[in-house]
């Protein structure tokens, strides 16, 4: 259980830890250390007064001999204890803190107790239905659990060097890969939910172990091939379902086992199963340079970020089956668009970055991060959206209208639902992993965040400092630090919201910045000791139009300056926001940035001259009238960004506006 | 069983029987006699090759012990016969046919070998669950059903003198009567699916027992109140529910009982039941002066006509449970304004017609009928629409968006389901029914529709002779025919649509027709034999607005000529209807109407300049683009009546067009 991935070169790792120190991002992160995690840990042990029961922890010390009685929750619920640890693992990778680590060890200990004989750990089918284990991998998440435990122990290991985790979880999967494959008395099988192909990755790179790599590429493979392995395990159960009464219906494409991975080409299905699914697909492609799954990884990556995607980078525009829709199919009303998926984006493109960095990749990540996922935590850390619409008339969500059943206009709180809010935390946790990877002696800088970060280039490490201005303003600055001078490309982003960069090294050379094809500027020299480079990316307001097939956004605009999309808000523009216009001509009155200190921590809102459509007076009540067209009236609008709505009361949002067209 | 109801003045009927032969509707008319009504009676029978059985002939003929087998069909399956039945009486109406009454005849004799002793009729509760009947008021339809019986006899009766049907339905709600009411065993109910108090009514009229006026009273007024019943019969039998495994979800609003009729000011739950029910409820509120239904009737007509009713005349915009949503709500893409919830709203425009001749109410009818109704049958006769959208874009309809799987691109076939294509039936079959009524000696002409009706006004029968252009033009000529002169009120409706209507009495005297508050020119004078009107409407394009919180129509325009609510069409328009746009200003090139000999049946079209918004070809791929807004290119729109659409195949379709605002 050493750390000799160091040394495959197969595996070389290319990405870098950063440990974050920005302005806009410290806050979140305390956020989820002293407030999200520690209220998790108060839900998963049943202790927050009013609160739906969680069982997770009991469930563990029930199936550890330490407590009697029966199975609580969800068939998943193991996982939450699992997305926890993971969190911390996290949280003490950027500081070792023995208090929680001491909570964190005792549950360890619990998890040791429950785990059988044979490594299976799973509370649901130890205690609920005991021999039953593995027979419905369609419905009930039994690798998807295990693969959060993977994640987990790879995380809490890295931080804290400690291997009870990291053991017990590879007894788990040693049992896992003894259950599954195609010798005899093996299932031929994977589970409905993706998840554990990554997890086996990071548990590969953990330990070393060919075994986790070969058992993901196995998973991923064996996924959709023909006969189906949910029909076939439908049929051997009779057909009954865990989920609802009556005979089980089987859905390919909702958990993506309609044709084989690597024939795939478009986003279909439960989103988050989709894009974590390609997170698997793109880790196992590029460590065994299979060049037909990397072809299917960007196939994939394309149908979403060029047909599937709301400009929140949120996926999964449907309710039903919280799923991709048709391409182009982005209503704003009724959009599911999950955290849990753009989180899941996260994942697929950074790992997408990690074989092939190119800017189109890291863009998407970082506008699914800064505006979907930020957008799915409330400032006090306790309360979260699932569903991230992108127009809101809270009278139809609240009301009687049950297509819109699944939109809250407010947050709701941590535990009506155990899915998003620890995925958000583990996300945030983590975000030092997701600014820098090294890819043959080139750095890539791809999140402008700050922070301190050690590379590994030309077998010297070399210390990044950046400093950024983000989201507010373009400003970057990095320092080197390094013992001896080192030749090497620090390549730097080039985001597809800035305009006209500069950059200047030492104070001095004055560069314009233009990116190469990867959309990266290479900047190549000999670093020393010191140095600094300071990155001026222009972030002026852009006004965003949709492909013309977006029936949702035909003749509406929608403002973005820098990774920030904007809304309007209901609290600061009135109500009836689908009767605003904007006019396309922006010579008079430009649209006008303005930091806004009483705005919740303080943020940059954007003044715009508006129009209001009213109906004449005479016609107030009638639902249609003729004659006497609209009358416009001009109001100042204030768009705020996307992340920040519905944190003032309930009322209407829309990110999308419409704009006057010049016709004739 | 005579029509001493002719002698009741609390009774006085005030409708009027028109024979129509009009160029526009006899067709249709036509085609329900020789298409839909043979082809519907073929279906009934099983005798359709390839089609979905049936089973409702054969039911009656199993309980009837003429044939062995076990029922089949919903649990609502006989009111297909009834429905068929009352078509046929309305057909036989207009011209007696021997053989078609043989038909019917035997049918007829099959029902009463089928009634049971007590006067019960229903092969569901017979067949299948004998000992249950009236168990499941909420859920299973068997006053609906006998309702529907009701209708069919008293059409039957009234066309043939026949007396075999209506004196089975008498025995059959005498047993109803005494089932239902607050007396010792007695049931304190009322049906989950109004009807059977509009049909009640009929039954009244034809027969003039007032018991059947009591028992509409009874079943309106008992609804809603507490405790409910619905619950109350859910108990008894343990919650077992019709429709799906596992305890009944009880939804009061779902089938309007959550509240006493008279309190009731808002239109929910299942549009038709709601506007079945509405149409009960007026004809109780005028024959009973009953001042407190007749409040609340116009309340629910206020809502309904104000707040939830599409352009078209459709309501109920919500799929999930084909029912009203919130005030407003009109999503125009997925509508559910199902035909037969149109059917049922002009059901109860007529009767608020008869209670109080106002405009509005016929404006409406009108607009229900030349729009939603008409759209949901094709030319031949066996395709319909169930659900009438007012935007489609196929490839969304047709894929995996689930939110939309009501919504048919083209009109299905019959056999699918039974409900809306014999409503349309006997709603055409009928139509010359909804023309005319005198009250007070004013002769009320509510819809311009050709031809022949005799009304009785100070006792005198007079003949009106009516000749109409519509939809086309708005041109309307009326002859007299009187024995002796007569001096009354011919009260013309003056359409909301008519812009400066002018009039020539026989040809000589010109008047500008000025409507009175009631929405109607009031022309009085001693009308002699061979008197002629001329009115000429005039039918501009109008261009239609939504109020303000119709956010589905904001910035957007739809265009109306006389009753017809005009669409763009893919055949005629190209792909992407959501990026066209109408300029405001039409002092160029205003909107053209012209007549299409081409189309169907020759139809106007309307012929516009409009502009197609475009994305410059750069960036032909990218989902979001900034700095390069859309360009417009003009081009010639062609708009075709709404009613038309679906007939050349699959494509795009969109009744609310974007219009260009005039800002700043």
């Amino acid at each position: 259980m050493t750390q000799e991935w160091k040394n495959n070169g197969a595996l070389a790792e290319n990405t870098v830890h950063a440990k974050i120190e920005d302005a806009f991002w410290s806050n979140y992160r305390s956020l989820v250390r002293d407030v999200v995690l520690p209220y998790q840990w108060e839900a998963l042990n049943d202790r927050i007064p009013g609160a739906e029961k969680s069982y997770a922890v009991q469930n563990f010390k029930i199936a550890a001999g330490l407590e009697q009685g029966q199975f609580g929750g969800m068939v998943f619920q193991d996982s939450d204890i699992a997305k926890w640890l993971e969190a911390i693992g996290y949280v003490l990778q950027e500081q070792r803190d023995p208090e929680l680590e001491a909570i964190a060890d005792e549950m360890i200990s619990i998890l040791e107790k429950a785990q059988l004989e044979d490594g299976y750990l799973n509370t649901y089918y130890t205690l609920k239905e005991p021999g039953k284990r593995w027979t419905n991998l369609a419905e009930c998440h039994e690798l998807y659990v295990a693969g959060h435990f993977m994640e987990a122990a790879v995380a809490y290991y890295e931080a804290t060097g400690k291997t009870p985790l990291l053991d017990l979880v590879c007894r788990m999967t040693d049992n896992i890969a003894d259950v599954f494959g195609d010798g005899p008395g093996q299932l031929p099988g994977y589970d409905g939910h993706p998840e554990v192909e990554l997890a086996l990755i990071k548990l590969y790179r953990a330990t070393g172990n060919q075994k986790y790599l070969d058992l993901s590429n196995y998973f991923l493979n064996k996924r959709g091939q023909q006969p189906n392995f949910f029909e076939e395990e439908a049929e051997k159960r009779g057909w009954t379902g865990h989920w609802h009464p009556g005979p089980m219906k089987l859905e390919p494409e909702y958990w993506q086992s309609h044709k084989p991975v690597v024939e795939m080409d478009t986003a279909v299905g439960h989103a988050v199963r989709m894009v974590y699914l390609c997170a698997g697909m793109a880790d196992v492609a590029r460590i065994n340079g299979d060049e037909a799954m990397k072809a299917a990884c960007e196939r994939l990556w394309t149908n979403i970020a060029s047909r599937q995607m709301y400009v929140t980078g949120g996926i999964g525009s449907m309710a039903q089956g919280e799923a991709f829709s048709v391409d182009y199919d982005l209503p704003n009303d009724t959009a599911y668009s999950e955290t849990c998926a753009s989180i899941g984006l996260i994942f697929f493109a950074w790992r997408m970055l990690q074989m092939s960095p190119q800017r189109k990749y890291a863009d998407v990540m970082e506008r699914a991060l800064y505006n979907t996922v930020l957008a799915g935590m409330a400032k006090d850390g306790r309360h979260f959206f699932y569903v991230n619409p992108l127009e809101v008339e809270p009278h139809v969500c609240e009301g009687k209208n049950l297509g819109f059943n699944h939109v809250k206009p407010v947050r709701q709180e941590w535990f009506g639902c155990a899915c998003c809010p620890p995925n958000i935390a583990r996300l945030i946790a983590s975000l030092g992993d997701y600014l820098y990877t090294v890819q043959n002696d080139t750095v890539f800088a791809h999140l402008y965040i700050g922070g301190k970060a050690t590379v590994q280039v030309k077998g010297q490490d070399v210390m990044l400092d950046q400093q950024a201005e983000l989201p507010w303003s373009g400003n970057v600055r990095f320092q080197v630090q390094t013992a001896l001078p080192v030749s090497f490309a620090l390549a730097l982003r080039v985001p597809e919201w800035s305009r006209g960069a500069r950059l200047l090294v030492n104070g001095q050379e004055s560069i314009l910045v233009t990116p190469e094809a990867d959309g990266y500027f290479h900047l190549e020299r000999e670093w020393k000791d010191g140095d600094t480079i300071e990155l001026a990316l222009e972030m002026p307001v852009l006004r965003l139009y949709s492909h013309p097939k977006v029936r949702a956004d035909a003749g509406k605009v929608a403002l973005q300056r820098g990774p920030l999309v904007y809304c309007l808000e209901e609290a600061d523009n009135g109500p009836l926001l689908s009767q605003v216009w904007l006019s396309r001509s922006e010579s008079s009155a430009p649209i006008q940035p303005e930091w806004d200190e009483e705005l919740l921590d303080g943020m940059i809102v954007l003044h715009a001259e508006a129009w209001r459509m009213e109906r004449p007076d005479s016609d107030r009540d009638t639902l249609y009238h003729a004659d006497r067209p609209p009358v416009t009236k001009p109001f100042h609008a204030v768009f705020i960004p996307y992340y920040a709505w519905a944190n003032r009361g309930k009322g209407e949002m829309t990110v999308w506006v419409k704009e006057q067209p010049q016709l004739g």
